[in-house]
């Protein structure tokens, strides 16, 4: 069900908000954070910002191995997401087995994926070190990306015929989420 | 029903990836534009990054005066984003007007702000000439915002209890939308 993504529709993948995770590894160690503020930058090639705060352990992992992945996960993880945004590696480095985290490494990047996302994109660091440092900012130049065609098909987002738990995630705070909801078509000529 | 809002709750406003349209004026000129790529940058003060091509008009009215709006529209209000996102000003200087759009103007900002929306949050341009240059890319920080208080209560969204158009946008392409969908709590301990 997983299917590769033309780059230069991998924007539409971060069009409608969703939280996503980011992921990132070094040398073999790993880790993946819960992120809200991820959004497009560019349509071609496809770029994206998000926000990582110094704080956390995947930055450092990003800040060495130049790379990071945008993950978007479904409602059927919202457990893991919360526990992937609340738990540290630095204060627990077996974070990742005991969040009940399923991974997948993309042999290509040494990217740990994570199983039950609805779409999963691979970036280059665009280095841009006042942004980083200034507002924790990354850009990102997206170098892979791929989807579970049963929610995405023909480049674009298609809930109505999939499963509910297979709807992306909002996040408000705290423990709150919305599900993302109903299609709405506006005619062209509007 | 509209109501101030604690600027360093103004994040949330931005937290579940809605569309958003951005508005500026300058001397008297005024315009509106959808923007999907809208996203919350920090917590205290708040601020936003917003991606605007240099082909907008909205654009120069930002530069020039040095204050956006972002705004958050509804599902009610569907068609005059599709509107707002499809007519440029350089090519029709009457776009606001017949745009069906009701605008609302803050006197202290000389920002005109559109009705219909859930939320308004008004910024002050932080100058980063390198970003905008380069990746179209501006960053505000949060001086004013308000929200519609049948859907945004106690410093939370909650659809839950309004009318279903008052729903948030989510855009996806052409003139695909998704709306926000159900609430989803997950429990601290999880």
């Amino acid at each position: 069900m997983i299917k590769p993504i033309d780059l230069d529709r991998a924007y539409r993948l971060l069009n409608i908000g969703a939280t996503t995770l980011v992921s990132a590894a070094h040398e073999g160690d790993a880790d993946i954070m819960a992120a809200a503020w991820a959004t497009a930058l560019d349509l071609t090639p496809c770029k994206a910002t998000v926000v990582i705060d110094k704080s956390h352990y995947t930055r450092k992992l990003i800040e060495k191995s130049g790379f990071f992945a945008l993950m978007i996960p479904t409602a059927a993880i919202a457990p893991i997401v919360m526990n992937l945004g609340t738990v540290s590696k630095n204060d627990n480095p077996r974070k990742l087995e005991e969040c009940g985290t399923c991974l997948v490494t993309l042999p290509e990047y040494d990217m740990p994926l994570l199983e039950g996302c609805a779409a999963w994109i691979v970036f280059r660091v665009v280095p841009e070190l006042h942004n980083q440092e200034a507002y924790d900012l990354f850009i990102g130049e997206a170098v892979a990306a791929f989807a579970d065609d049963r929610v995405f098909v023909n480049g674009r987002w298609n809930f109505e015929e999939a499963p509910d738990d297979l709807r992306t995630l909002h996040y408000v705070a705290g423990g709150h989420f919305y599900t993302i909801g109903d299609a709405l078509e506006v005619p062209a000529s509007a």
